[in-house]
């Protein structure tokens, strides 16, 4: 994939990432280090919660989501970002397969640098039944495209 | 610490978290999982990034920010997010030790679920020098206390 710069980019430009499956072990591997609350840890007490069932971390459908999106979207300078908003509609479950649908909604020059801008990009993360269990909308840094000999100046 | 229902919030109530230190090691594992980008797993080419030096992937301060938050705002029925919005206004770093702080700023009880209701918390996730690495917003689902003998509607 070639890298994109702001100014290979358009409103409307969709990415889809490759499928990736989570299963129980790794659920309950990322909450024992960074959510260990009983329903993403053991499957009865997930049974008795509100998730009715283990659920993954909202944080693991979220970094995994990032892999996904690291893989299928080629920005130049790499895929940083500022700010986010993040909503999980439904739980990520153990066998899950799931794929991340990305759109440009928005893309901002900078004012003040004009060797870079924002976008904000859209992603959906869906499981195998198309269904989204995360939704989130991230401003992203984009390096622009700079003329000949000035590449000196670029993020990276 | 005793688990605290929607009745027992206030606004303004506050909550600090244990410190918490990452190294190179740990950003560079997570990285590797979740996010493998030349600046979150390697110090020379993060040198020559926009961030300047190794720093971890904002969504490794989201986890570890979570796991700060899980031991520090003792909610019955756990810490159990619907949506969220992010910022880092600067990069983690290798060495850094990592406090949250949260506040409670809005409580809605639910009009259509006498058992629960939503909380706004804000939690700003601090290095050692006191400066924000992350600001986070969270709705946060909260059981309500019920009537003795009621026990059985609630969250868990």
């Amino acid at each position: 994939m070639q890298p994109l710069h702001l100014d290979d980019l358009a409103v409307g430009q969709r990415f889809t990432s490759r499928p990736s499956e989570l299963n129980a072990q790794a659920i309950k591997a990322f909450a024992g280090q960074f959510d260990p609350q009983p329903f993403h840890l053991d499957e009865a007490a997930a049974e008795a919660s509100l998730f009715g069932g283990l659920a993954a971390s909202g944080w693991h459908t979220a970094a995994l989501t990032m892999r996904l999106l690291v893989e299928s979207v080629p920005l130049a300078g790499g895929v940083i970002g500022a700010g986010v908003e993040l909503a999980w509609p439904r739980p990520t479950r153990p066998g899950d397969v799931l794929t991340v649908e990305s759109e440009v909604i928005e893309i901002v020059p900078s004012r003040s640098r004009p060797d870079r801008g924002t976008i904000k990009l859209r992603s959906e993360t869906r499981n195998q039944e198309g269904l989204p269990v995360q939704v989130m909308t991230a401003r992203l840094v984009v390096p622009r495209r700079l003329p000949a000999g000035e590449e000196g100046g670029s993020v990276r």
